[in-house]
């Protein structure tokens, strides 16, 4: 008897179907398999892996509605949403495989004295944990899969158990739209459980890991990765609390805008986004607290869960935060029915702020709290004691005549990977300049990104050939450049 | 009373001084003053870093044969070698710079929709442990500290014991010449001592390490920057066996000539190269080890080590090697006066080659294996279990139609960072191309580089900048460019 992980349905913890636990055998088979591609991939043009993904942004495009209604049972996270968000999905591994025939990713560079040719190298079997709220976008199929693949690394996913019959269907597809296109067998697969998700990390085969999720689950991970013979890198993105700035200009131009849209924001997705602002620094004295409870009494979300675990986690992270020193300012309650639960914005005093204290971590859920500073000094010294972040945002008056953004932008550059200005930090667009990824604990590699043109970055080593005939040296790196990449040649670029 | 490190002349191991171990306090005070340095540096420009640096390499070559003497004393490498090393180390000091002011290392990218420029920062305050064997080339001055401070981050380095008179020189010249030229204090400093080095690693003003040594003494360093509160990343570039093989047809072509070329690349510098080739593969049946054999009886080298500690562990260590299953071919004996030591070259059988075996590891010093193969398949099988190594070489009959490197190079491109051809792999050039780095073991971030342009690229994160206005921008990432570094713009670059 094998054990399995059931999916049930969130709206009401109905059971959706239990998928078999990938025994030891089976981990090793999809090992074995992505081994057996790794040479085929690395030597394959990326123009050709980008028309394999071409074919497999094709066939989820297809197959959209269904995708989305199979993810929405699981879920509850919505329909439109759902279905934007297989577009973005497709949209993302037709991006990857741009950015890989563009080339720049191979990092070409020619010296002619001494004889020496630089080229990155594909380093091999990926193993890919996605996220529990992205089905799509950071799921099996997603960033890390897509640029893994599109940088010529086959992968092997683990399916996540909020949405393991969506992740099987995903599985299925690709299997038979790569097989289709050419790819070779092994380019992707699966496994299922958390005993195989480990045995994946330590399978000598993989070279690699791709995570997005929890600073526990990502930590578990990369401490296995650093106790194998050979270590390999765990790129893992993990949640943080994003601080917002609202300055003192912001605030009296337009306080009640930037309540309703923190409450939006932090929301969204019933506040199941990595990049959700968990805690917004305000000026003391113009109410912002009471502002941001108003606007959550008008919204009344009403969030469900992705998970029993994720729903009971957020009815103790409030708690948590309460014990930290944080009052309840307002509270939306949720429908009370399968793994409902209520939207909470708390208040906390500056002098509670601190590295230490459970106020500046993730508390994944419709959760945010709202922090008064006296001034500007207060609050330089308040943001020095925050731990690092995926993004941090600063909210102006709306002109680049706001003085106190001019020391904000980098004073948050300094503790996150994306700056944003009078933007929520929620959506992330995967373009050729995006940065996601932040000082640890954002990120276990904050010099990575696991979305944008760079993300392929993660699945290369670099490899230099020194006195080698043009004819032995690998195709992106040869003179005649068969394969028409940007190339260095004498340090002209 | 505070402890101290002497320094010994090795070829007659009499004391030459002793350097004061750096206190907690003093291990405190260097990197308050270093992040006291960091905002400065981080918003010069490239071009005026360049010119610190400059100003560094003239005063060093201005200094050269008083430092080369010092050095000599204290290591015993030889005046020639070390007058020509402080040039290098000079010349990578002005190749730093040359590569910062070219500005690629910012990977500067904007896009239109949505509004997003990325731009790379320096991290902040790096650690620097150089090495033994280069007292200038990899030393407190060497490819880690110029990249380092190229790259915009202030260093504290930690003296070597091997050479800390030649250390404190080296400081206290860069100290003068820094402020001289303009650079903040705290831009450049130094600790001594091992507690120190330990206490720096864990000083949470530290933002990321840079190592060049032992296994050891590397992977020490990783674990300590694993347990910190906020995980840094170390840098180590640690010694490898660096295996070359010799082809049929380069045996039949040139085996005297490849023998005698091993024997001058393996006793170069004592063996004391973290590139030296440790592990010949020639085809069975060419009598190649003998040939070895007679070639190091012919050079008679009477190798000196650098310290008492490297000249026992090179004995040892070839009583580890037989004890694995090697068997002394030839032995050319050192003076036995200091910490000499002797020249040896050992053969072993192929099946003694394993991943597991002392076999595959460094033995630093001028000890090497030849291990002879029966068959193209039996050699490929025994790549297979070699440990990541950071060189590779091929030897050929020298031309292009030698089949076998068709292979070769691909394989040994999987196992290392640089594969040289009919060239040892001994000298590293700091050039764009060059890539000084391998698979794990060979450094604990397989896809950096320690030598070359892109090791400047260790000391940097990006961040992303969405929706901010032109004014609050890093200048690197203004659309009027300022700086005039390279930016991809929406794309195209």
């Amino acid at each position: 008897m094998s054990a399995g992980t059931t999916s049930y349905r969130p709206r009401d913890g109905a059971p959706l179907g239990t998928v078999a636990d990938s025994t030891t055998e089976e981990v090793a088979a999809a090992v074995a398999a992505a081994q057996g591609a790794a040479a085929t991939l690395a030597d394959t043009s990326p123009a050709r892996r980008r028309a394999w993904l071409d074919a497999l942004a094709d066939a989820l495009v297809a197959h959209r509605d269904e995708l989305a209604e199979l993810a929405d049972r699981e879920t509850a996270l919505g329909l439109p949403r759902l279905r934007g968000e297989v577009e973005r999905m497709a949209a993302q591994i037709r991006f990857y495989g741009e950015v890989a025939a563009e080339g720049a990713y191979l990092g070409v560079v020619r010296d002619s004295a001494p004889g020496l040719v630089r080229v990155n190298h594909p380093v091999g079997p990926v193993a890919v944990f996605g996220a529990s709220n992205f089905p799509f976008g950071f799921g099996v199929l997603g960033n890390d899969t897509a640029s893994a693949l599109a940088a010529g690394c086959p992968v092997v996913a683990k399916a996540h158990p909020a949405h393991s019959l969506t992740c099987v269907r995903l599985q299925e597809t690709a299997a038979a739209v790569l097989a289709e296109a050419g790819a070779p067998a092994g380019t992707f697969g699966m496994v299922s459980g958390l005993t195989a998700g480990t045995e994946l990390v330590r399978s000598p085969g993989i070279t690699a890991v791709g995570f997005t999720g929890s600073q526990a689950g990502g930590l578990a991970l990369w401490r296995i990765a650093n106790e194998r013979e050979v270590v390999i890198p765990v790129y893992a993105e993990m949640g943080t609390v994003n601080p917002v700035v609202l300055t003192p200009a912001g605030a009296a131009a337009r306080a009640a805008e930037v309540a309703a849209g923190y409450v939006a924001s932090f929301t969204l997705g019933s506040g199941q986004f990595c990049t959700k602002p968990g805690l917004l620094l305000a000026p003391a004295g113009a109410g912002f607290a009471d502002a941001v409870g108003e606007a959550l009494t008008a919204a009344a979300p009403q969030p469900v869960m992705l998970t029993q675990g994720i729903a009971e986690a957020a009815r103790t992270g409030v708690d948590a935060l309460v014990d930290a020193g944080a009052e309840v300012v307002a509270t939306a309650p949720g429908s009370g029915q399968g793994w409902s639960t209520d939207a909470v914005v708390l208040r906390a005093p500056i002098a509670a702020i601190d590295a230490g204290s459970r106020l500046v971590e993730e508390c994944f859920g419709p959760v945010a709290l709202v922090v008064e500073y006296a001034s500007a000094r207060e609050l330089r010294e308040v943001l020095g004691r925050l731990q690092g972040s995926l993004a941090g945002a600063v909210f102006t008056d709306g002109t680049p005549t706001d003085a106190d953004a001019a020391w904000l932008v980098p004073a948050l550059a300094g503790q996150v990977g994306r700056v944003t200005v009078d933007e929520w930090p929620t959506g992330v667009a995967w373009t050729w300049a995006q940065q996601h990824g932040g000082p640890w604990p954002a990120t276990s590699r904050p010099e990575s990104t696991s979305v944008g043109a760079a993300a392929l970055d993660r699945w290369v080593r670099p490899v230099a050939y020194q006195g080698v005939a043009e004819e032995w040296l690998p195709a992106a790196g040869r003179a005649a450049n068969p394969w028409g990449v940007p190339q260095r040649v004498d340090g002209v670029r």
